[in-house]
């Protein structure tokens, strides 16, 4: 009767890490080296005449320590929490949800949704809590909370999204966050891009940001067979701050003695502050079968006036 | 070797909704228009001779948000922490399961357990934050901690649970929740009612009341196929308060469409502060297959001296 | 595709507590009367060559009241969270699993893993937040974060842990908990130990403890067919703390009536303060089928200077 799907991924890595402004380097176990953990529940049932009805509640994890969430106050079901009606039509969800900037982030660079080594997810993504104050460039988190979401079917390898998430702040119905992305996959040849306009906090039922804040990127790949090249190109501003975030991000992979070699470099420009990050990473991904890959990674991470950060990590990676 | 059923409930909609007493209409999308959205573990063991072993571990989620818990401050498994034995006897169950008032309030209109539309629910168990300082009605919760409940096999279509909740009370062993209820399934005809004395309040641990609230209910229904009415009435005192709460409630459901036309009023009269609440509520139910439906709800919700409130939504509830 | 087996374990009991500098006697209805209840999902694939990987994430529930987590404040997957590879050589195991001292002390005495009734472990584990301000003797909780454990291959019926928990504090990169266990099943005697050296305190990400703790304990018992006698020693002692506490513990089980007679005497001698605890524990355990067993237990507990106290619960523990 029941048909549900448990599944999710357990990431865990020992290393030494030292990210751009820390004081010390730290020896550390932690979780989500190459893929925040998540586990969670997903069905899809058939409807007949092509409709289907279908949920996720997915759920990020700490592998190391066994706390739930990605940080201090994050939701339960935070990653993913909706129901969909999806046809030859193309689907309409409600729920919590992927932001428009997550996926086409993940596509465009070499090393995925690697919060700990990827250099553009980090510096899109991941708030520094020491002297360099670095602050995530989107503007409201990866996920978002309250939305109505089409996407279209996939028409000649050609895909979008369409997303608003209701604000649902009191006594001021019109805040919301809107955007869209798009997807191309033909061949080789990958193309993304995405834009966000953003009033709402996220994770959870949100609060209004005090400001409006806009981003987009654009990113291209090209799998040659030898080497698969990544460039992607960004800006982000807050309308209550001067500074624009532009990132610039150059990578690649290759296969190599049975595994693919990562490198991936990006480079962010805070305009008014003069500030520049610039995050290097080199890695190796070995799969022992397709659910569970092991990896190594090493990074170099700089930020204009601070302390230059070198960090590695050995780490797996096991789907289920 | 291992039998667990992972199974649940997905119920997501949007809406625009206004409460009597809120200053202002929202724009929302969110979790549980029919039935609060809920997540968990079930089995069953079967131990030779009639008798069985059974456990429920069940979550309340909000799927619009990813948000656990119905409310902030709810516990993980408020929904179900039992464990029982059944046989021919009936059943003896120990922990945490539904208060006596829950499933007769559900049986007993033809909303079902719907938290964001059902008259008679949002009189006795949603209490608003807002100018009218609406409070729910039944004492302690839809669900009881630290339980033992004794439930009688079916006779004939009557069945009936005794239910003890312990307060562990630290110094004050005698505090505690008792209560009762039936349910009477004959043929079109259904009787339920149920009766509770509470001190302790859910969920969790639970703390002392500060004094001792008794409800009741009674509630009948007829499947006439054309039409189904529902009719109910019950009380609510607590010893500190010179308010009682006599809710009446009345709807029915009728076969439309392939689907389910669905209305329901009901009316609570604060007897001391002389207040009345009105509720009513018209709605459309379709079944896409037997574990989804799609629904349609409007409500008009009036409270004395308060803003009058119209909200409608439009959703869908997905069993897996 | 996936290959997640949903497993856990539901307990709870029904009974009358009084420990040791208990001010009044409390009827309950609690969670885990004789292993503490949890649920999660676990995993192993094949990688070939013997090679397997293996997660685990599992989650302490309270099954009285539906909350989850041992206490407040413990993390959700404190049970365990982790990856290991195994094989041929062992195995090798990243993030959250049990410390050093967990697996020998419930080999090491007839009553397991009972947090609620077994002398042993309530000496070792269960802080009294009463007048006797009794604290638990082992250094760091039952469960270490952030390890890296080696695991030896089955030798001859012997198999050891070597773990090491990375401390991850700011500024101070030495800190860290170290511990090793070993267990010897050969036949009908059983031998184990563990002793470790604890400096960062757990659940959680953890935080230095202000001092350095050791602890060490050995046990052994003999299956005689007729009865199953249990005895174990150990010590613990925290840098900043004049007091060694020195437990000892002694038991028994045997084949009764299609059950098992239980009983456990521990006494807990803390050198400096001169202060005893002694609790002995009798109990029957009768197994209904392979994964559900009723019980029922009686306790004393006695501190010097304290009031006695005396409990008994009847419970029902539910593998899933």
């Amino acid at each position: 009767q029941s048909s549900v799907q448990v599944t999710g991924l357990a990431d865990v890595y020992a290393g030494s890490m030292k990210m751009a402004g820390d004081a010390s380097r730290k020896s550390v176990v932690n979780s989500g080296g190459m893929t925040t953990s998540w586990f969670g529940f997903k069905g899809t049932e058939d409807l007949g005449g092509g409709l289907k009805a279908n949920f996720q509640l997915t759920s990020f994890i700490q592998v190391d320590n066994g706390t739930q969430g990605r940080f201090g106050g994050d939701t339960f079901f935070s990653r993913d929490a909706n129901v969909s009606l999806s046809g030859s039509f193309g689907s309409v969800l409600l729920g919590r949800w992927m932001a428009p900037n997550f996926l086409p982030s993940v596509v465009g660079n070499p090393m995925g949704d690697s919060f700990a080594f990827s250099p553009l997810i980090l510096h899109m993504d991941v708030p520094l809590f020491n002297a360099s104050g670095w602050k995530a460039t989107v503007p409201s988190d990866t996920g978002w909370s309250n939305q109505i979401a089409y996407s279209t079917p996939d028409i000649g390898g050609f895909k979008a999204n369409l997303q608003y998430q209701f604000g649902e702040q009191a006594g001021d119905n019109g805040k919301k966050n809107v955007g869209a992305n798009f997807f191309y996959f033909g061949g080789p040849l990958t193309l993304t891009g995405f834009y966000e306009r953003a009033q709402i906090s996220n994770p959870g039922q949100g609060t209004y940001l005090g400001t409006t804040k806009k981003d987009w990127m654009l990113a291209a790949a090209y799998d040659f067979k030898v080497v698969k090249p990544y460039l992607s190109y960004g800006q982000a501003k807050a309308d209550n701050n001067p500074d624009k975030a532009k990132t610039l991000q150059v990578g690649a992979s290759a296969p190599l003695a049975g595994g693919s070699l990562l490198a991936s470099w990006a480079k962010t420009d805070l305009s008014f502050s003069d500030l520049d990050r610039k995050t290097f990473t080199l890695g190796y991904d070995y799969y022992l079968s397709k659910r569970t890959d092991v990896y190594a990674m090493y990074m170099n991470d700089k930020i204009t006036n601070q302390s230059t950060g070198n960090s590695f990590g050995v780490g797996i990676r096991h789907r289920f």
